[in-house]
């Protein structure tokens, strides 16, 4: 009986697919996807060009359709819904998860999410309806409204009878929650302990009261740092009254986690997390041209710094060669503070209290490193270009602009917090302007009152 | 009876904690700290400074040392390890998991690490060792081998019985296993399912035969794409026979994933991402130094070829004014690109059937990318400079450097992965370095054959 466990798919597999669709092997593909589990086929379609993905939606099954598109990135299966007609759309939402299906129809163009809506039966309309009625990245977004419930009073052996009555239990059920007449949460019961628990105990006694219950309002990067943090499968979500609306799962936190993580490395590259890794070329270019011109206007503001001091640069060339040392470390040192902040905020490590120390903390490394590169960089360039004098000027602008690197690489991302700007994004430009900016102006300015008088 | 249900602490209450420390209201705050979870204490030791970290330890509540060691980064941890004798450590050590267990030994120095296991009781000590054996970041490392297993030919209602002989099921636990006479895989039975089995049902006719199984040797990371593309809970690990050796859970995952995370995104900005936020100031600024000693180096390299222009450049200081823009655009295109190859590979969606396809993708942004700001600096530029010749110069040598901006950050992950070097560390200063020299060296050089003769 062993045979039918399997190995899981890896990305070699990928291969074979691709080049079986290459070839035009369309039957032999559609019986290779139709082994596969859909979190499988979420992957094939991700991981193929945008034109393969036409062919491979053609070739899957139908009724997978609705699991699929749960599991697909947000870019990607935008361009899928462009092929569906609504009805078959509707058709493929009706077995998602509350949470799934507001998560969907969220993103859909408003003809389309109307059309859609429109196909629905009522109860999923309505079940819909609610799910969107829930501010997106909160606690109330991402849970789901189907879970069982248990009174109190009644045996473990009677709650074993009821669970049986069900042929299965709602997906991800790791928790039965307990509630009073109200609705109101009065403990939970794990399946891990309901198994061990003697028959004849009652509910009340075998139940945890020690309950951590997740506001509605909660925002789905703390939940998430919740769930890291205690190790949860699951946690309920109650309103202010205590009463239980609906049930987080690991599954859709793993996702946040993933895309936080995702978010904040392409912000500090200045990119759109969204962006289909296989999307046509002119779509990439276009989404990219935002942060470009940014950055453009900030090269130019830097030039218009060097162009203050173009006496200078005229009479003393080598000035011109080593005046991007300066920025390009302050760049660095800026950035590396910038990145541990960002961080820290993101793990929830940094409130008031101890932003001050941090802030403190990050100034003292960058007046430390200024002093240590100024001393490194002085040695070299006096070597180099045989002129202590132009060593000295380096190196105070060395340590000017490391100093500063530091304390902005700390302060701009606690600023932007308070300021609701989201620092993985903004932060590593706003900084990289600034050290370009103090880099240039100490470098040239230094080098003026020294060098030329 | 709801007064138990409690709202999970927020960042907020950290400020209160700290404040009371702060006072040096010792006993308000052990008070606190009894009433915390671990994971709650062990998030407020990585949120504190580290002098305060060493007053917290005291503190705390020795019984609870080996679940809070648990949830610490290695960093944090490392620093209070220090602070314990080799007895106590091996006490707390002695309740872990073995994953766990595993990976806090392995970071430990090596006396104290032989300490401790001479501390230990003979059965930890061998279920250390069999832990430690597994390489580091592969599926053995992150599986725990406490679970439990069932006989395909026993009914539910004798599986339920079994269970009752347990006080607790092992942590973590969703899925029992169900193994031959040899305790190869034969299926699962999740929890959920289980319990709403009829009792007269065998396992083997309840049970999930369609169970991926990991391969020991999987890397970690893999695994974490594994759980994430199928939403598991628990997945169970065996040798190339089907023997089932351990179980992987879903927190171990959500750790990897996040420290995966962290790392392109600190890598992003050339910072190790096991550095502590709240570290002293010199270990901060020790950790830092080898990137900064990296990007000077780069840093000279790239001077030295302004250096091959000086003559050029004491004829027309506008260039020296003019001369960051295509290197600085070069780099935020580049590293956007190298952004996303990085990401593509870390989700497990980049294999070598559609590299190909990346690149040239990748080198038609590039291509696009150039034109498009070619004719926007020029137009700018020209105007500025009121001449049309070095906006004509600025426009070639920036068509020139983001189409090798676009080709390098595609190409320099992809060769990277190849070679074992981790892009998300290396790749950004190596392409930046690229950019740097292509952009001066096309700039200055059509400089100088253009606009001196």
């Amino acid at each position: 009986m062993t045979e039918s466990i399997e190995k899981p798919r890896t990305p070699d597999q990928l291969d074979t697919i691709t080049q079986a669709l290459n070839s035009g092997m369309f039957v032999h593909v559609r019986r290779m996807l139709q082994q596969m589990r859909p979190g499988d086929v979420a992957w094939l379609l991700e991981s193929s060009p945008s034109p393969s993905r036409k062919v491979l939606w053609q070739l899957i099954d139908p009724d997978e359709y609705g699991e699929i598109l749960e599991e697909l990135s947000e870019e990607v299966r935008d361009g899928i819904i462009r092929l569906m007609d609504p009805e078959k759309l509707a058709a493929a939402l009706e077995d998602m998860e509350s949470d799934d299906l507001a998560y969907v129809l969220r993103d859909l163009p408003e003809q389309l999410f109307n059309q859609v809506l429109t196909q629905m039966d009522e109860q999923d309309r309505q079940r819909a309806k609610q799910a969107l009625s829930y501010p997106e990245d909160t606690a109330g977004s991402i849970m789901n409204t189907e879970f069982i419930t248990l009174r109190a009073d009644v045996s473990i052996d009677v709650v074993l009878r009821y669970l049986r009555l069900h042929t299965e239990l709602p997906e991800g059920t790791d928790t039965l929650y307990v509630v009073d007449q109200h609705n109101r949460l009065l403990g939970d019961i794990s399946l891990a302990s309901l198994v061990v628990q003697d028959p004849a105990t009652t509910v009340a006694d075998a139940m945890d009261t020690q309950v951590e219950a997740i506001p509605l309002a909660m925002s789905d990067t703390e939940v998430a740092n919740l769930f890291e943090r205690h190790d949860w499968l699951s946690a309920p979500v109650v309103d202010d009254d205590y009463q239980l609306l609906g049930r987080i799962t690991i599954d859709d936190v793993v996702d946040i986690i993933r895309e936080e993580g995702e978010h904040s490395m392409m912000g500090m590259a200045k990119m759109d997390d969204d962006e289909d890794t296989f999307a046509p070329v002119l779509t990439s270019a276009r989404r990219r041209s935002i942060w470009l011109t940014v950055n453009l206007g900030s090269a130019l503001l830097a030039a218009s710094v060097s162009n203050m001091f173009e006496e200078t640069l005229s009479q003393l060339a080598t000035l011109a060669i080593l005046m991007t040392i300066v920025p390009s470390m302050g760049g660095i040192a800026g950035n590396q503070t910038l990145a541990l902040v960002i961080r820290g905020m993101a793990v929830g490590h940094i409130g008031d209290s101890n932003a001050r120390w941090l802030l403190t903390k990050e100034a003292l490394v960058g007046l430390f490193n200024g002093l240590l590169w100024a001393v490194m960089v002085a040695i070299v360039v006096s070597l180099w270009k045989g002129s202590w004098e132009i060593g000295l000027v380096l190196a105070t602008a060395m340590f000017i602009n490391l100093s500063v690197a530091g304390l902005a690489g700390a302060a701009i991302p606690l600023v932007m917090r308070k300021l609701n700007i989201d620092p993985a994004l903004a932060g590593s430009m706003a900084l990289t302007t600034i050290t370009d900016i103090v880099g240039l102006f100490s470098f040239l300015g230094l080098s003026t009152l020294i060098l030329l008088h």
